[in-house]
């Protein structure tokens, strides 16, 4: 079968939230604002911004996605952990049981939480009529080829379908800089495990 | 043929100097004192460190690596980079032509380098002996595969070759992050292009 071709996007640290906890960071009039579509339909990025806050270290103007979600969660890369002094685990988004903790700060408030803080495992969105249209019925997770000067194979890439979604993958910001991935890159899907 | 276990170090942003740069850094009479060995005989971290400056930003603490060379090079990861704002090029060590410009600052002096900062390219150490031993001879680059939930193949990783050297892969930071590797994970090479 022939590789397939996806385009790459790149994700930096980020926030998804829960309204309530939105309402205690931002206020309770407060209104989360779009400041760009982000390429799945219906998610966007705010113009409001967080400090995320350990122990040993910070991190400032970490972009708040929208919409609102039912769980508070932090995206972040293992370069971000180090810095910070945590151990986020290797998840994908909404998994976050057990998770690291985190102290979120915004201009009106403060949220500790004890859990939510995860780095995303690598993940592509597609929809049911994408999974027939490359064969791709019952693989869970595929490899995926960058070419380059430090190219090399991503394994472990995950597939989350929805027929919502837009045909894409989504990297974290060390994946990128390891092989010097850019926001739009190809990459090619080169093998399915079942 | 069977793939070939390989040690793998990890290498933080740091500066070899040359020793006239060393002294308009630490002064006249400064000396560059061992702080530990490095796994490559002979090479060690000094306990010295500079800051790397450039006009967007600027990071401390960058240690200096010993003994001193017949050039100033900077090595940096591409997370580093982007903070830094500046462009350097994918290199071996020691071809800095044309590489980045930075600013060394020391706590007797500056150096304003208009070329030196390079990002390094994956590499094993290897002698003559290792190349009989694992039948690589003719070979330049090779793949390496690291296991894990991040797990890949690092492509494009070179080798260099000299009787002094101990058998290790060095990657840097990103490659580490992006693959949760730690120093002294095993890596397997896994092909060998001539």
């Amino acid at each position: 079968m022939n590789d397939i071709d996806i385009k790459i996007g790149v994700s930096n640290r980020h926030v998804h939230l829960k309204e309530s906890d939105f309402k205690i960071l931002f206020g309770e009039n407060a209104c989360l604002e779009k400041s760009s579509d982000l390429t799945q339909p219906g998610e966007f990025a705010s113009t409001s911004k967080v400090l995320i806050k350990t122990l040993k270290d910070e991190i400032p103007n970490v972009r708040v996605l929208g919409p609102f979600r039912n769980y508070t969660q932090i995206e972040i890369s293992k370069t971000d952990a180090f810095k910070l002094g945590i151990n986020p685990p290797i998840r994908e988004s909404g998994d976050i049981l057990n998770s690291e903790g985190i102290k979120l700060i915004g201009p009106n408030g403060s949220v500790d939480l004890n859990e939510g803080c995860i780095i995303a495992t690598r993940h592509i969105h597609l929809t049911n009529s994408d999974i027939k249209k490359y064969n791709l019925e019952g693989i869970k997770y595929v490899d995926v080829l960058v070419d380059g000067l430090k190219g090399g194979i991503l394994k472990n890439v995950s597939l989350k379908v929805s027929d919502n979604y837009s045909f894409e993958m989504h990297i974290d910001t060390d994946d990128a800089n390891a092989h010097l991935i850019k926001q739009g890159d190809i990459g090619k899907i080169i093998r399915r495990d079942v």
